[in-house]
């Protein structure tokens, strides 16, 4: 084989799903590998929310889009196949942003080598942005103590999962929002969450109230959607909000309005969002903290694996569906 | 005189403007003055929004509401006219929550006697709720750095001009916005502010734009209403909002929505709400922070004062029709 393939986003979302026709599906040479270089062969590839503002126009965003007839960006896990790179090894494991193609050509910059003896799946599951994520938003801004009460929607999520779990362990009661009543099921009795919402079936404001008899301390935020306005109302004094995403509301031309700021004096509130970027340079230290908790078997995932490079292009939507259960992952 | 007079709040607004029926207007005796207690004669009686909340029966507010029945909660100035108290002598000035009465009976707690050379008008101004909300919400949540932009709403109120001249002070650019074109004159060629956007006739997100080129970094929210949502619209990365009243919603039934939370995550804002009940402890610390501005004159103010105790029940009204220039001082 001398060539591969590679997907470049060539048009823009305009609200609504994300389709093939977003998309150019290329064949390349494979390159030659150059003094200091190394190719790599993904295996794997992550598809993530923050995916959406990478490919959207909008320069405000955190990390500037994707080029428009570039490679499309995301991260994933591979093996290296050749290398003339002192540092990086032929059977080397390696993680980064590589992008929608099937083999990657690097110097170095930006990837990290994966010593950890677990499977592709759980790295970036875990170990990868989700964790990441989860972490730092948990840590720096949800400042949560034992015996408080957190809510997290997208709980069923590989962030939210991460969050509620992490909680656990730290002594909180975890309530989960989810989509569905299999996830319900998997939060509580797989994650052990204390309980779960299901904001499609269930009187969200009842049941709430019914699962958070103390109020609700923390509120980690991954969906957007109306569980905001009935958790704002049961926030207890000086509680803290994590907005980590609104995935519920990525796909909207005009995003739904978020509650009043009255409570936010009355209460006290501080609400706050951040993405990983700018916290790349944390990221020993976050993988510190959460390491542990994995080690102790306190962490589980699930894996959404979606078989066949070109996937990637439909993966995206699960999201907006919500018919993914667990971390989606691209199999190459 | 033998008697005095004193207001009881007797009902509790329902929304809309704020009228004589909620309150009754009562004569007491002048009571004796045991040992270890003296008795105060008011002299001037502030008006603040927070005191729109003390009238609510929200419990979940910062303080108890006040009882139906008692005397409506207010803090004030005045003269000691007789003791029986070691600390506290005739002719002494104290300050405190005194409530709407011409005569205050007080064993020393939670007042504090006044010993700067000002005017009554001048203490209750800066140096009593206003200044200390403007310096504890800009310091501790607006994190100003010189070189920044910051906007504040209610810009001519009493906090809010307070913040602006901090502000500029410190060497931001600071745009109020305001809501009649004297208020804006005065900010601006009074107080020094380096533009103003009158709300009412003002196209908001073109005079914005003009008027703060390099985007936000701080907006401290004394109002609600739409400036919001233009605000958010042009925050700069890693920006600070202060949320400390939202004056133009208290008297709907339902407030209005504030902007999705998309641009939290995007910008990484902070968003935080606070009231001085939580921060009296740090009042010493807040005097010595903010009494240098004043000392060295970039501390200006004007005091609305309505003449007569009875004033008192109608006088919260000019918060909502914003017709107030400046503090809202009661003269007994």
């Amino acid at each position: 084989m001398t060539t591969y393939k590679a997907i470049n986003l060539v048009a823009r979302p305009s609200g609504g799903l994300i389709g093939p026709d977003l998309f150019d599906l290329v064949k390349k040479d494979i390159p030659e590998v150059a003094k200091n270089q190394f190719l790599v062969k993904q295996s794997h590839m992550s598809l993530d929310p923050a995916m959406f503002g990478w490919m959207s126009a909008d320069t405000e965003s955190y990390i500037p889009p994707v080029a428009l007839g570039d490679v499309m960006r995301s991260s994933g896990i591979g093996e290296i196949v050749e290398s003339n790179h002192d540092d990086f090894n032929v059977g080397d494991r390696v993680m980064g942003m590589m992008g929608w193609q099937e083999y990657y050509l690097s110097d170095g910059t930006g990837l990290n080598k994966v010593t950890a003896p677990l499977p592709d799946e759980a790295i970036l599951s875990v170990f990868a942005l989700p964790g990441l994520t989860a972490t730092q938003g948990l840590y720096s801004i949800g400042k949560p103590q034992k015996g408080e009460t957190l809510v997290v929607s997208g709980a069923a999520g590989s962030v939210g999962s991460i969050v509620g779990q992490l909680a656990k362990a730290d002594g909180l009661t975890v309530i989960g929002v989810v989509g569905s009543d299999e996830k319900a099921d998997w939060v509580v009795n797989e994650l052990g969450f204390d309980g779960a919402i299901n904001y499609k079936t269930d009187d969200i404001a009842t049941r709430l109230a019914q699962l958070t008899p103390k109020g609700i301390d923390v509120y980690f935020e991954n969906t957007g959607g109306a569980i905001q306005h009935h958790v704002i109302a049961r926030m207890n004094a000086h509680g803290r909000i994590v907005v980590c995403g609104m995935i519920a509301d990525y796909p909207k031309a005009e995003p739904d309005l978020a509650p009043s700021w009255i409570p936010i004096i009355k209460k006290r509130l501080t609400i706050q969002g951040f993405t990983m970027p700018d916290h790349f340079g944390e990221v020993p230290a976050l993988l510190e903290k959460l390491t542990p908790y994995v080690m102790q078997g306190k962490i589980k995932y699930r894996a959404h694996i979606l078989d066949g490079f070109d996937e990637a292009m439909t993966g995206l939507n699960l999201f907006f569906t919500g018919k993914n259960k667990g971390k989606l992952i691209v199999k190459l």
